[in-house]
């Protein structure tokens, strides 16, 4: 392995100090001259047709400068799967129907932010109902009304995989366990409610400061909507404050935004409230998973049969991705050599699920491991030996997805046993306490270009001057998960600086290059980090070049820039600083500047993604066995993120994750109605707090990435699977109380307690 | 000459309907999350030694959160002139001595306004007063003390220029005159009044929001006074309300806002009064002028011997520029066979003079275009005629300055004989009327690099889209000239494309391509739009190389970009759309994105410009001759700026440079007592307004300039020199009264009329 100077070192995170002193800008921290405030209509029914919709009265209130429904936009509907249009079934304002409580039916842009709730309130619609669909069996059952025209039926994707032979695997297994699992939807409950601004350029055009994932497909899919060019539009992101999937879209106040700045020729912003966020927002997607697998008496695995039901809500969102990719997370991690896999994305008329952080692992993954646990216990295995038995390696080959290449997973299962002293535990805890573990394995981004880029997936752009510092430019988005220190990290180590040489602009389509797809999918570090790579060895090879004809040397040197200098490797005493050495350039050049771009996509790296993350997490927990509390009292991680570029920073990574897992397993969910989410703040909505904490201990396991820059891979999203499935494994282990329906609630472990008894 | 489609259109500029709406956004416009407001301290004598400051009570007032003198800040002089050190005379706060009634004293920055102005009253400072020199003699005169400890004698700058035999050309000369002329201090008066908004960046960076004419100067010169690298400070200009010359320099709240920003973490903004900017503020250079100038009996010019004492005031600013210009100026428009030049730059007591549209050339043409006119009188000839017989034309060499390359001299002054009927009006008029001439030669940027930067003069970066827009980035500022707007029409020509198919994003040190000295004399047209051309070319290679990979023909086309297509040469058939060819270019570099950077420098140029614009005008004056009140009745214009690039944009300069040049004559000056400026405000700084315009007739001389961009040169500054001779010509002719000493009063003809009766 390499030896690195900036990589793997603890820096603070370039944006703590402006988000600690709170200078940091926020979208809705912005003004501008003559801005309006936008407000958003919402449906206050489930399923119904619109008959009419009067806004005169809004129209009339003084102040108000703008008033839209469905009728007045143009009628594109948009959904980031531009390789297949037909999964795009979502329109800016309601057109004909609305398909949740909070679907989007009008806006209103007015002086202020008071008269524009005031005109909301003054929007008269008239509905017709229709049936609401609520569940999956609602929506799947004869009969059913099409919440979408197109749509009979309800079901909007199917996904199939299938390699070896299932039924033949299972007629050759020793046992075979079927379990059902359904899942919950929770909320990405970032900190930041969605913020969007707009305003109309001197070109006629639009920029959008906007709190979001994804610059450049938001550039795109506006400039769709709204009738005009991609490059009519920019897109700025901002300060953000958090995303976890729930800002990876197109969303309706950013194209009102953008459509009514058009119209009226003034700035408009639109920001929710946090009671909009929960009413309607975004969430994880609640599923239904049918498992079926086959071992042989000593533990090998041999068949499985996986059936996925996710309730996609009313619009696909980012539906289809996590259909297609929870069919693969359940062929991850252990070698299963027969599998069959059959999603399906069911409309029901709820706020639509989507993206969120994990991107369909967390439920596929809940289900494998829990039933790798009971299939041990069943086997008379440890569940430990059993997985280390099956774990894939460096090499395995999963059909039609990807060879793997770097895999420290049986080394993190090792490593998490030792560092929670498992065998004892599991055998000696008290009444009362479990221990239970849960595996990982996650993607470094998407391979398949559904979004049909015709540019690169990532770009940076570095410009070397010669007071020895670098500017790099770069359309990823920090969203709060640090990955503008990330990318200055591998600059400087690339090009031997310190981090206080670097500067670094990001996410702005104008500005920063074409193209990078956004933070998703547990994609910024290789493919942004890569392209940064590809930007620095040209810089390189020019200050090399420069540095040659300086030297004028009979040796043909290998070059190196290190500690600020270039230099033939090895002898420092040739060393010319970096700065000096691009003024050299520059003046070979007649004192151009001296710039170079870099690009990244992956290429034959199958169908999902060019490299994955794996891990392994224990927990330690005591239940009480009068009220069914559950209490984490420990927490072990040991994972393998290839190369660690930031320590701090993949460690903020983890206790984000176990915070999420915690509330994932142990307390968040939407309480609904008919349809309509009840609990829509944060007292309401239970999350773990740092109150609620464990300790928690992390190692990092030593693999070395081919395909990453400087050996990393994803570490963001793959945490978020095993937490949930350890502190369940944790519960049965204490209480003999197997949960099969998220989330683990003092009444269910009570309630199986008493029945147990 | 080239048939445009573009290029010599009228098109509206991209920042009117912006600045119509109040849309535009202006630095004092900015406001970010805890910023601080500063003031600065100013020195209420003109020339005194600081014995002792004493901040104490102005630090213990709530709210203030820094209290900055000279003696808190690096020591480090600074000044436009990095090529020659000991030209950089001032520091951003006084340091031992405070120079004029204004000069900066110390700063503050607090939480509000009105905090920060209370703060700055409770400073005490204890000067010892020096003897205050408010004139060139006063400065010059024996024993005089010195300003600068530096500079005894008080002469910063010496300037000689000499060519020919000048004695010899005197004594071969029939008609041989000298004069003495002195012009006046005038104000800039830019409607904004200067701003800067200093942020500490993310990374202990500066980034400077300032309305500034050259960002990349102050970037530079801020990094140094700051003990700062080059890169550690961004400088962006948002929209600026005017400059003309007045905000070419570092300033002192730019530095205070950055240092400031530095030392306390928060944003801090400064944004002068109007009346700080007129006590205060840069000024044009008033001058004396000794000219003897000879003739040939036929009034073939023979030789000339032209001193010029400029009054600098306080401190050097432009002044080595104006002091080296003026001695260039005064041997333009005509052939002097024998030249001298010496030209002083004296400290005075007072405000600083700087650079003011025309940077010398007001100056230096009103004396050799009235000794034009007395001669004329003097040798029998008509004014135009004698013109005419000494002009310059393309072709000429001027020694140690330039070869003259387009020239349409003669045909302005012909065409503005023919359109003001001079002959018929000159002979004709009634008395108390009187119709005059003044010309002008003037540059189109300088060559001569005194800035010493190691970059080329401009930059241009092009990015062509498969949407078939493109976006030009460009560190060239518009500050109201609307060159952004000229830029873009360059760039729409070379690409065969429309305005509404460009964006532009400009002067940002961070984001637009290294570098661009900035918007004065002249230059941005002219070296910007050769960036421009330079990019768009290199652009049009890559789309011309892979259509001709696409067409396969066996035939070498020549290629164009024309009508939003890209073709073979007037073969419209074979023509495939503009974005489809980038999408060619594309697809053949993995999805790369299309960019190209051009630059521009003037190479073998000679020591002062590129190319020369050129012009006449002729005023039409009416004179009461009880009030000696003069009323401009018409103006005429014929110029030569090579080819007009928005003819629009060409009538705006030519409005504003008679708006400017009517005050230089008629109405406008200091008031000065003691050092002090008494005229403040608006109401006693008696600009010229909309209602004193006299109707104009312009006609632009078809010429093309073969270094500018599709053949333009300057057309901003030139016509700032013929209006004030023009005028003061028609009065002469009207009055008999000659002005050698600006402005033209009316207390001064009614004494002239007397003396004469």
């Amino acid at each position: 392995m390499e030896q690195f100077s900036i990589v793997g070192k603890d820096v603070p995170r370039n944006d703590a100090v402006a988000k600690a002193r709170g200078a940091a800008v926020y979208t809705d921290d912005m003004t501008l001259p003559g801005m309006l405030f936008g407000q958003i209509l919402r449906s206050p029914v489930p399923h119904a047709r619109i008959i009419n919709i009067d806004t005169s009265k809004a129209k009339a209130l003084p102040g108000v400068k703008s008033v839209i429904t469905g009728k007045d936009i143009p009628k594109v509907k948009y959904g980031n799967w531009r390789l297949f249009a037909d999964t795009q079934d979502e329109y800016a304002l309601a057109v004909d129907k609305v398909r949740f409580i909070g679907d989007e039916v009008a806006a209103v842009a007015a002086v202020d932010k008071e008269t524009a709730q005031e005109a909301v309130q003054l929007i008269q619609v008239e509905y017709e109902a229709l049936e609401g669909l609520y569940d999956i069996d609602a929506s799947t059952k004869e009969g059913a009304p099409a919440i979408h025209d197109y749509c009979p039926g309800n079901v909007s994707v199917n996904r199939k995989i299938e390699y070896g032979d299932v039924e033949k695997g299972f007629a050759e297994s020793d046992y075979v366990r079927e379990d059902t699992f359904k899942v919950h939807a929770v909320s990405h409950a970032y900190l930041e409610p969605c913020s969007a601004l707009a305003q109309l350029d001197l070109d006629g055009r639009i920029t959008l400061w906007t709190s979001t994932q994804v610059p450049y497909i938001v550039q795109c899919l506006l400039a769709s909507t709204l009738g005009m060019r991609e490059n009519d539009v920019r897109v700025v992101k901002p300060f953000v404050g958090g995303g976890f999937g729930g800002k990876m879209e197109l969303r309706t106040w950013e194209f009102c935004a953008a459509f009514m700045a058009k119209q009226t020729g003034r700035p408009v912003k639109f920001t929710l409230t946090r009671e909009e966020e929960f009413l309607t927002g975004r969430r994880r997607h609640p599923m239904t998973l049918h498992s079926k697998v086959g071992f042989k008496k000593d533990g090998s695995l041999v068949a499985k049969d996986l059936r996925i039901i996710l309730d996609g809500g009313a619009y696909n969102a980012m539906g289809p991705t996590a259909t297609f990719l929870c069919g693969n997370f359940g062929a991850m991690l252990y070698r299963y050599p027969n599998y069959r896999f059959h999603g399906q994305h069911v409309y029901t008329n709820k706020p639509p699920a989507s993206a969120m952080r994990g991107f369909g692992a967390p439920q596929s993954l809940y289900a494998s491991e829990i039933q790798m646990n009971m299939a041990a216990e069943a086997l008379g295995m440890d569940p430990v030996d059993l997985r280390l038995k099956n774990a894939q390696v460096s090499g395995d080959k999963i059909p039609d997805v990807a060879t793997i290449s770097s895999c420290g997973f049986k080394e993190s299962i090792e490593r998490v046993a030792e560092m929670s002293d498992w065998k004892r535990r599991r055998k000696e805890l008290k009444p009362g306490q479990g221990i239970g573990i849960g595996c990982y394995s996650f993607i470094s981004g998407g391979v398949f270009n559904w979004f049909n880029t015709q540019y690169p997936f990532s770009a940076a752009e570095v410009r070397a001057f010669s007071d020895g510092t670098v500017h790099l430019l770069s359309m990823a988005s920090d969203i709060g998960q640090g990955c503008d220190t990330a990318m200055k990290q591998i600059l400087a180590e690339e090009l031997g600086l310190q981090m206080g040489d670097i500067r670094i602009t990001s996410a702005d389509t104008a500005t920063t290059p074409q193209a990078d797809l956004g933070a998703w999918g547990s994609r910024v570090t290789l493919m942004a980090g890569n392209a940064v790579v590809d930007a620095a060895r040209k810089i390189k090879e020019q200050l090399f070049g420069a540095l040659s004809a300086r030297l004028n040397a009979n040796v043909i040197y290998e070059m190196e820039c290190k500690n600020g200098m270039v230099q033939p490797k090895n002898r420092p005493k040739k060393a010319i600083p970096f700065g000096d050495v691009v003024a050299m350039v520059q003046k070979s050049k007649r004192g151009e500047p001296l710039i170079a771009h870099g690009y990244y996509t992956p290429r034959d790296k199958g169908l999902v993604t060019p490299a994955f993350g794996f891990g392994a997490q224990a927990a330690l927990v005591e239940v009480d066995r009068e009220t069914g509390k559950v209490e984490v009292k420990q927490m072990w991680t040991a994972h393998d993120c290839g190369t660690v570029i930031n320590p701090r920073g993949v460690e903020g990574q983890l206790a984000g994750s176990i915070q999420m897992g915690l509330g994932y397993a142990l307390s968040e969910q939407f309480v609904m109605q008919d349809g309509k989410t009840l609990n829509t703040n944060f007292l309401d909505y239970k999350m773990p707090t740092a109150m609620d904490m464990p300790p928690s201990a992390v190692e990092h396991i030593d693999t070395y990435e081919p395909e990453g820059p400087m050996g990393a891979k994803e570490c963001g999203e793959g945490l978020a699977s095993p937490t949930a499935p350890a502190i369940s494994d944790a519960v049965y282990h204490a209480t003999g109380y197997c949960c099969k329906d998220l989330p683990i609630t003092p009444e269910k472990i009570i309630k199986s307690m008493e029945e147990g008894a």
